[in-house]
This record gives C-alpha cells, structure tokens and sequence, in this order.
C-alpha cells in the first residue's frame, strides 16, 4: 500500500528564523498523520529542520538530494536518494508528493511551487511575503491555498488528500 | 570557438498576442545579432513563435523537447535536443542559456524564471505581469531586468554579455 | 540515521521464471537483513517480484518511477519517487543504491550495470548469461561480483557494506 | 527542417590511439555528410577528438555536457548543452542522436550503447573489444552493427537513415 508523502520545500540558505520554526512544526505534525516527509535532503534551512521535527515525531523522512556529497545530507533523512542533477531534481521533488507545502520563500523553493503548478499540484503557501502570495495566486488560484500556521497548513492538506486520493 | 546562446522562454498554452507577436521578433533579433536562439522547443505558443522569428532570420535554433514525440516539435526547431524529462527539462534550458528572457508568464515560465535565478542567471523580463515583476525583483534584484519591448530586451542581452564572457 | 538501501535491477519485460523467482527471494532476504529495497518500481517482471518478496518479509520499499502512470506501479511499492525522466532514471536507481544487485540482463538493466560501475558502485551479477558476465568483468573486475544464488548475493552485499559504509 | 544529428559515444578516460584516430575520422566524415556531431563534449578522449575532426571539416558540433565546468569543455564544441545530471545525461546523447556510434569502448560507453537499445535506436559499434561485441548482440541483434572502420560506420548511418527518417 503506496504510503501518503507531503513535500515540505523552503529555503536552504537564508531562512528566517520563522521558516524555521514551522518547519520543524510540520515535519512534527506530518509525521504524527502518518504521512511520509519529503524535502530536498540537504542539511540546511527548511529542508533540514523539517526532517528534524519528522523524526523527533517518530516519522520517515525521504531527502532527494541534488548531489552525491554525503557531508551535506541532513542527518534526520532516513533515505536518501541521489539524483546528482541539481536544480532539476526539483522536479521530481513536487511529483513525488501527494501534496506540496511551500515553507519560506527563495529562488528555489519558487521553482518547486511553479513546477508543481505546472504539474497539476496543489500546494500550501506558508510564507509571510505577500508578493508571492500575490504571483503564485495569479498564476493558478485553484491550486494555491495560503496558510498563516503550520497547523492551518495540515488541515489544508488533509482536504486535498480527499480529494486526490 | 563556443556560440552565444540566448534563451527565450514563455508560456506554451494561452499565450496572449502580444507575447507572440513579441517572441517572434525577439527570434528574429537574436538571429540578426548572430546568437544561437534556444527555446522549449514545443510546436506551441512563444516556444514556436521565437524559433520562426528566428529562422526567418536566418538563425538557427536549438529546441530542448520535454518528450520524444516528434509530432510535438516546432518545425522551426533546427537541432532538436530530445530530453524526455519532462518539466525537469526547464533546468537545462536555462544552464544552456547565456542570458534567459521571459516573454510572458505561466506556470512554466516562472519555473524557469526561478531556475535561473538560482543557478545565478541574469533574467530580462518581457512582461506586462506586474505580479510576477514585482515577485521576481524581489527574489533577486540584481539579476532581473525589465524590458518592455524586444529591443530593449536585446539590449540588456548585450549588456549582460559584456560582464558573463 | 541514514537506512543502508539495496538495488536489485533485472528486466521488466520478458524475465524468465528463474530470474522471477530470484528476485523475490532477494526481496525477502534483503528485507530481512534490515535493509531497504530499491527497485525501478514498476509493475513488472524482476522490480515488481522483488518488491512483493520485500513486502512479505515486513521490508520497505522504494520505488523510482520511469513515469507518472500509477496504473503501471507496482502494488509492492510503499514509497513512490516519480522522476517522469524514463530511463535516465535509472542512474538514480545506482546512485541510490548501497550495492546494486543485476538480477537477470536486458538492455535496462545492462545500463543499469554500466551506470553503476561508471559511478564507482560494487555489483553483483546474479545471472546465468556468460556473455554478460564476460563482458561486464572485463570493463571493471574489482567492482563485479558473480553470484549464483540469491544467498550468495546477499553474502557479497553484507561484504561489500562493511567496506563502504 | 531538423538535421540529423549523429553520436559518437566513447571513452573520455584512457581511450586507446586507435580509438582517438577513428573517432576524429568519424567527426570528418559526419561533417562531411552534412550531419551534426553529438558527443558528450567533454575536453577528453573520444568526445574531443570526434568534435575536433568535425570542426576541420566545417561541421556543427553539439556537446551534452555533465556538468557546467566551463574548463574541461571540448574547444571544438559549438554548442554547448549544459544539463548538470552527470551520467544521467547519457540517456539525452542518446535520444537525440538519430543514430549512435560507439567508438571504443569503457563504463560510460556502455551505458550508452545499451541506452540506445532500450530506447529503440540503431547503434554501431566501431571497437575490437570481442566481449561488447558478443554481449550487445546478444542483448538485441537486429539493432547493433559492428564496423571495423570509420567508414564502414558511416555507411551502416546511412543505411539506417534512409530506414528511420
């Protein structure tokens, strides 16, 4: 039975310590659903704490890793998948997961929601800056929901799983 | 001796005028500068708009296609790289490019907009969208530029390949 | 704490009974030395027998989608990574992969071979072809292992793990 | 109207003399058809010396290159695709050479040879390597031609052209 996987992507370098924080959240309540984390495996920013509060919660964590440099892998990823295609394993990071919550914002986490726009995804904005909440709401406002806590985030994904599953 | 590249990217599905009649003369103004045009390379929107512009010129174009299906292919592409990754292909059109423009917007052109930001690109926006002027300048401002006509794009082109090669 | 993961590539199509059988029993015993299973993932011949042998021996596992088409997954795979690249995939399969074990020979799981020995990864053929045999020792003796049982591929795996890990 | 793009796939580390003499022969003549060179445009053995020979010839030279290390790119290179995926990259040299010519042989080759036959395409093999010779024939024999010379190759080209295109 294919397990339900929620990707967690936000910003690698220069989080804001908030990112931080509800990262960690929501690697904690993902993991308390049953769900399986996804993120892009790297030991640093949004994608690391995540893991961390995942595991902390007793969850599995999955890190699709842009490269094959061991020293740079969050601890808390339980498998490890090495793409060592960089920026284009983005890709596969948003079609890997059921739904994509976007935690923070940065040049490659807008990638990560763009390309799961373009690939029929829902994705959950937990972010405080509204000009992407703006763009990403023009590009394709049935796809993008805004959440203000890591708890309102979960219930957003909880309804979009109804629906998809 | 390696040919200058310059991408041109935009939307394949819903594409306005505007962003057509605009990307085919930027294909036709990146043929006249003597550089290679690059595109999707999809038999749609400003992917197939820019590659007749530029043919028409007499330049030649290089289309990176998402899937192998031939009946899909602009027929302006004159080198048809074939990837079958699908969107993950977005990576490569911009690390291929010197300089990217984005000629309208979409789901996949923000994907590529965010790509090449985060692999350090400088990004020439031709665009009425303020949305997602106002989002990509604030990601990135030093490496966006707005241009609101083609020529004024070529000439940010020009300008950024004086400080690049 | 990172999860030690094994490969087993084999044809998808057109496996003979043999290479079937094999491949189950390397899914039971790789899931009961605690180790996860990583296979291509679809619902086909060695990727799906080894996932169903896995799965009734208690294990996890992992497989990395050629496609999006959930019709063509295989039911025994718990965590679905879908790459939508089709056979480029399958350098992903290696890199991912502790030790890669090529149970039975086609032209995928040939490249599969090749990619893991060009990445620096240890293999264990376990198949009855000699021309594969031959030919893959040739390119790189140190890194290929001929194995005639699944036990025996398993003992070659707990080896080479003590040396890489 | 596409061009034809024929790949010369070989060996970048430790190619033989022989090897390096056949594949800038095999870029001369390619160039010389009117075709376009695919190598993986690395500066090193076969993929150097191919693109080298094409360029003497007047001929247009595309190089897929792994990574974006400017540095170790084949001079002779007019067109450089940069994909970042390392050996992932080997499945795109493939789909988008209409024909395939290995010249020499080694892990990298390998891969690409049996890439090219999981995704229907005609290959040439252009090495005295007795073990690839049998293993790939025996993996699909109505897709591999052995040549013993450059020029050989090229006719067995030709006569698959007049097939697929």
């Amino acid at each position: 039975m294919r397990k339900t996987i929620i990707g967690v992507m936000g910003p690698g370098n220069h989080p804001t310590d908030i990112d931080l924080h509800r990262a960690y959240q929501l690697g904690q309540l993902i993991a308390q659903e049953g769900w399986v984390l996804l993120t892009g495996g790297r030991k640093a920013g949004v994608m690391d704490a995540a893991s961390k509060g995942a595991q902390a919660a007793g969850g599995l964590t999955i890190g699709i890793l842009p490269d094959d440099n061991t020293s740079q892998m969050s601890e808390a990823v339980d498998i490890a998948i090495i793409t060592n295609m960089g920026s284009a394993r983005n890709n596969i990071n948003v079609l890997s997961s059921d739904v994509v919550i976007a935690c923070g914002m940065g040049t490659g986490t807008a990638s990560e929601v763009a390309l799961a726009l373009n690939n029929g995804k829902q994705v959950v904005l937990l972010t405080d800056d509204q000009d992407s909440q703006r763009f990403f709401i023009s590009l394709s406002p049935e796809q993008v929901f805004l959440a203000t806590s890591p708890e309102a985030a979960i219930e957003f994904v909880k309804a979009s799983l109804t629906t998809i599953l």
